[in-house]
């Protein structure tokens, strides 16, 4: 085929699919703003993980311009939720937060990355022998992929500024917790909906009594919360009210908190309301 | 330039743009669900309108569904934050909501299509000059192009089912209420998030004293709100609460009705809460 006949070709069936579209009752795909899908091989891993980009509309008048960057875990499950949360609310009759890029974790393992420690305990801290097969306290590893692997991947494909926060719900707040108690500088700001405190015996609130000096400096933003996850009674309220306490008894210096309760959302409601406030929590100077 | 010239013109430009995505680390679009947007003629309003729509995946093993649909005045707001909602709370393990669909309607001329009167005062009462020039009142004819041409074409388009709500924010929320007392049986469920009863000196407070006559039945769900809109005793936080004694008082049968004031929320942020408290309050049984 020479080029020529491939032009012809080409101009042809470009043709036939405009002619189509007319046809259908002029029905159009609805655009959303773009968001990427990468790819990247974790050593550290040792896979391959897709990540979600959601990054602000390029402006023209602007191209310097560079956005704090929100990393989240369960991607799969609340990507589009901040991914809408970013755009809304840095809308300039909104202006409630400023422009970021908000980059989805979806799971491959969840409880292998999510976990801090190796357990096969169940929540009323039973051992459960149906967890012997299922591979537990991944979180370290995790954590490094994001500081040596992922972090650099986006600093170097999108336009950050080096304001970095780390959002999880139920195990996703367990590890964004336990980043913070064992590497605290990875990053500025940490959202826990849910955290599943309840995980190994309690081990991450022994942990943050252990790790957080009474009065040492905490320069960081963290908003934490919970549901109606089995009544005002429940173990995951009482782990929060323990928390709670234990955070404002340690009186850390430059550590700004927020705790929410939300007694009339479900476990997966939730992070709906608790997201929102988060980002308003966080950015609201 | 000839036909030859402009095919190797382009087909360089094309080839240089898919070096250039290879090179980016395997970069791929994120694919949001699908929605539609359609552009209908509207002999009513004698223009065309473009209208946004949501749908739920089809489930191959349920091909027959159909579902309750949302119409959304101000499309180019709130529409993607309704279809997150939509989609979210609908999930199998959120099951908060069922599957629904959602119709955003943008604007043409706002203020013609979303109040009840033509009138050129201000929030005060006082007549602004500079609204000579606007068009206004034109909410009737909005209402019918709702019902006459926008719902038909779901209907046909979409698998619909009978179950109905309509939604609005500001001039939206005017235009929800204003439909509910006007036209009670077009939606079977009501959201006026921050509706801006100040229009026209208070029309639309007083027409709903006149048109809900004490004890009658309106067998309907309403939902309204307010947000930190000039504080507790701003003209809009007051009128709110006259609505809300209004409706208490009348005694309504049927009517389920929840009033919620955000005194942390701006007119703008408020609708990310105020609409999903909406649906969880609409669906709760």
């Amino acid at each position: 085929m020479t080029f020529v006949n491939y032009f012809f070709r080409y101009f042809t069936i470009s043709l036939l699919f405009v002619v189509s579209q007319a046809n259908a009752q002029d029905t159009k795909p609805y655009k959303y703003p773009q968001s990427d899908i990468i790819t990247i091989h974790s050593k550290v891993l040792n896979e391959d993980r897709k990540i979600y980009i959601h990054y602000p509309k390029p402006d023209s008048t602007n191209l310097d311009q560079r956005f704090p960057v929100l990393y989240l875990m369960d991607g799969e499950n609340h990507f589009e939720l901040l991914a809408q949360y970013a755009d809304y609310l840095s809308r300039p009759d909104v202006l409630a937060i400023p422009k970021m890029i908000i980059v989805g974790i979806p799971n491959t393992e969840r409880r292998r990355d999510l976990t801090p420690t190796a357990s096969i305990t169940d929540y009323s801290g039973k051992p459960d022998s149906s967890n012997l097969t299922k591979p537990s306290g991944g979180n370290e590893n995790f954590l490094k992929f994001i500081t040596t692997e992922l972090i650099p991947a986006i600093d170097k494909g999108y336009k950050t500024k080096p304001y970095k926060i780390l959002a999880g719900h139920s195990f996703g707040g367990l590890s964004s917790i336990n980043c913070m108690l064992t590497h605290p500088d990875m990053f500025d700001a940490y959202i826990a909906v849910s955290p599943s405190f309840w995980w190994d015996n309690k081990y991450l609130l022994k942990l943050a009594d252990k790790k957080l000096e009474k009065g040492s400096p905490l320069n960081k933003m963290l908003f934490y919360s919970d549901g109606n996850e089995g009544g005002s009674s429940s173990f995951f309220h009482l782990d929060l009210l323990t928390f709670d306490s234990l955070i404002s008894n340690k009186n850390l210096t430059g550590l700004n908190y927020m705790y929410k309760h939300y007694p009339t959302e479900t476990h997966m409601t939730e992070p709906i309301i608790a997201y929102f406030e988060a980002l308003r929590f966080i950015f609201k100077e």
